[in-house]
């Protein structure tokens, strides 16, 4: 069922990304035809779906929260195209379709990154079914997460771990700012865009803490499990080029046991709420995702 | 006189930056590194000027209203790091100093400058002394201006005016978005946080187009008459390599008229306010610049 519901709220937000960039005859228009390219490029929405179901299980109608969904998958969509970029991971491929400078140029692909980056405030700010505190709580909140003290500051660390092996207490906490923070976000926001309480913000993170790393691990499994059906790699030979994953650490079995550890915790967090059927289904499929 | 305030003013912002970016000793502290390089550059904060004035004139304590003016300064260099990237206009110095990409390499100046745009919302949100529809409407408006609808689509527009000739009319419409939009936001935040009358909000959109189109003229009279000096290059050079300027159109003399037209615009404009001495001594102070 977990598909479903996330299917809906996908829906939804999907619905409200295709506005924001309405396709303009202005001289300008390009831009906004760069955006509508990585935004709606198929993503699953995951981070908007918490912040939704938060919000709702906190008491508000998720429709009233779409803007604020829309801005963080605003905001992760900015740290792809800027991600892929060729002074940073150079990749040319994103979701199986040609990354975005590999479409519409470097220049420009820098421009729509900081204008996904710049409009996902724009939308969050303007929006005006929630009160003007909660909404200022959690958009300062979301750019807290988004920003040098969280995903930045997590794509900075990683940069840093490039060509050397990284101790583990390095890559958790590389993972808890560049992954986690965004994920964070998404359930602490629904939590405060609502007014929901104290408990529930703290049950909200610590979901997110737990959904967050089980994310990022089964990440490196299926990285190590897709290399090995490709190529017929070994395991392990992400420690001959150094990079430091959680399975060249511990190895696929240990991997997979916190996996489904952390996703205990994470159904643990999600049963404060009376209703939190969605959260746990969302933990375990998450948890038990191919790609 | 105007320097004077401009100086207090600037002194005021310069120690609000000074404190956003500690030089932490975290695993990622690089970034904070890279930003303030830029962030601490020497500018002459003419935006944040702007915006704490318009706040002091519809009743605010300028202090208040630190933390928007710290964020407008953010917006306006962040767009200069990434301005100044090889993909973009490829500048080796900005403000006599090697640019931020030059010191700390592409990657690093990429995230600085989204590091930085992200910052600027997180300051303005995290900030306490001003109401909350107060902030929300403030940070909205500054949203809208430095994004696709303003300073980011005014850099697409410029991009696509590269090597031929503009019409005038695009020219304008350039302008009043790439350099105008964030002057406007500057000046109409001010009274938006302090809570200022539609006709104060207005006087303040006025002034804001006078003084932002004057500064792009003045800057492109101090571009020929610079090189001119330099070089003893023939006004009408610009034609030649196909970048329109509103002087290759209208040639100096009439762009000094121009220039002083819209200060006594501005002038008019500032009329509205019972204390708008430091506004016309500021607009008179920009026209008359030769830097």
């Amino acid at each position: 069922m977990p598909e479903l519901r996330l299917k809906e709220y996908s829906a939804l937000v999907e619905s409200g990304l295709n506005g924001l960039f309405p396709q303009e005859a202005c001289r300008h228009g390009k831009i906004f035809e760069a955006c509508r390219y990585s935004l709606l490029a198929g993503g699953k929405h995951i981070r908007a779906a918490l912040l939704l179901e938060f919000y709702r299980l906190c008491g508000g109608r998720a429709e009233d929260a779409i803007p604020f969904a829309c801005g963080l998958e605003m905001i992760h969509t900015y740290s792809l195209v800027h991600d892929d970029l060729p002074c940073m991971d150079n990749d040319d491929f994103r979701r199986g379709k040609p990354s975005n400078h590999k479409v519409y140029g470097e220049t420009m692909a820098t421009l729509a990154g900081d204008a996904l980056l710049n409009r996902a405030f724009e939308v969050m700010l303007e929006q005006t079914a929630v009160p003007a505190e909660r909404a200022v709580k959690a958009a300062a909140y979301i750019s807290r997460c988004s920003g040098v003290y969280g995903m930045i500051g997590g794509q900075v660390q990683d940069l840093g771990m490039e060509g050397r092996p990284a101790t583990l207490e390095e890559l958790r906490e590389m993972v808890s700012l560049k992954t986690g923070a965004l994920i964070r976000a998404a359930c602490a926001a629904g939590v405060l865009l609502a007014g929901g309480s104290e408990e529930q913000k703290k049950a909200a993170e610590d979901y997110a803490a737990a959904v967050g790393l089980a994310f990022q691990i089964q990440d490196d499994i299926l990285d190590v499990v897709g290399d090995q059906a490709v190529l017929g790699k070994a395991i392990g030979s992400d420690v001959a080029n150094e990079k430091t994953t959680f399975v060249s650490v511990y190895g696929l079995e240990t991997c997979r046991s916190m996996v489904r550890n952390l996703t205990m915790e994470a159904e643990a967090a999600a049963e404060t709420f009376a209703d939190g059927g969605f959260l746990k289904n969302l933990a375990g499929y998450l948890a038990k995702r191919d790609n």
